[in-house]
């Protein structure tokens, strides 16, 4: 596997550890991991810290040259919070862990010339279908239904 | 004007007060706000905390059926992060102040669904104007430009 999905993968393990749901995300410039974040709802209570967003949060403040040359890794298929984000910051290439349990704006970045890649890893996928079937209500919450 | 706008520059010019970009937000839920913010990239070193993004954390965790009854008010047109969160959650009718000095998403949120309200708020117009003649660099930063 991918060093940076692994990375990502960790992510999400040690936001499962801290009682979180299991996404995580890292963001890659000139390859290396500038920002590494997981989804932090339960943790901070947070609305808007899903993975994807965390991860460009802890990257903090970059000029717009640097995420156009970066990668965005994501154990999950990023919702339409996430999407903007990688659209507002112009991010090329998105590589997307699994997109089986949750389908998110795949067609709408693609439209807008955004690389994607869906590696369908089963480690993602587990981590995913083992979380929503404990916590539908957490899970649902999460995604806005 | 509506109270609720005014109550949206009061967190501009809070932000702007602080040091930074001038633009607020406020999420109402039956004729009250229950969350209020402004762009903290300056005062946070954040790279997500825009207005709308900041209203919505400040709101805290609440379930799908509290946002598909709300409002969102916000004193510029809603970028792609703002405006993916918004789809995220559902949140039915967006007031905007102003999308002379910056055009958002609007027409994928109308696509999607969204009522949008532009009121061409002068003093939400100045507000920017300002900010963007005496801070090109930082406003580009912001929108990812």
């Amino acid at each position: 596997m991918d060093n940076f999905m692994q990375a990502a993968i960790e992510q999400a393990r040690l936001g499962m550890a801290e009682g979180g749901i299991p996404i995580g995300s890292v963001l890659v410039h000139e390859g290396k991991i500038i920002g590494a974040g997981h989804n932090r709802r339960v943790q901070q209570g947070s609305a808007i810290l899903h993975g994807e967003m965390d991860a460009l949060e802890q990257a903090g403040r970059l000029p717009a040259s640097v995420y156009r040359e970066s990668v965005l890794y994501t154990t999950l298929s990023p919702c339409s919070m996430c999407s903007g984000a990688i659209l507002l910051y112009g991010i090329p290439k998105v590589i997307i862990g699994e997109n089986k349990t949750f389908m998110g704006e795949e067609a709408l970045l693609r439209s807008r010339g955004v690389n994607l890649e869906v590696l369908q890893d089963p480690t993602c996928i587990n981590l995913m279908d083992e979380f929503i079937t404990r916590n539908p209500e957490l899970w649902n919450e999460d995604i806005g239904e």
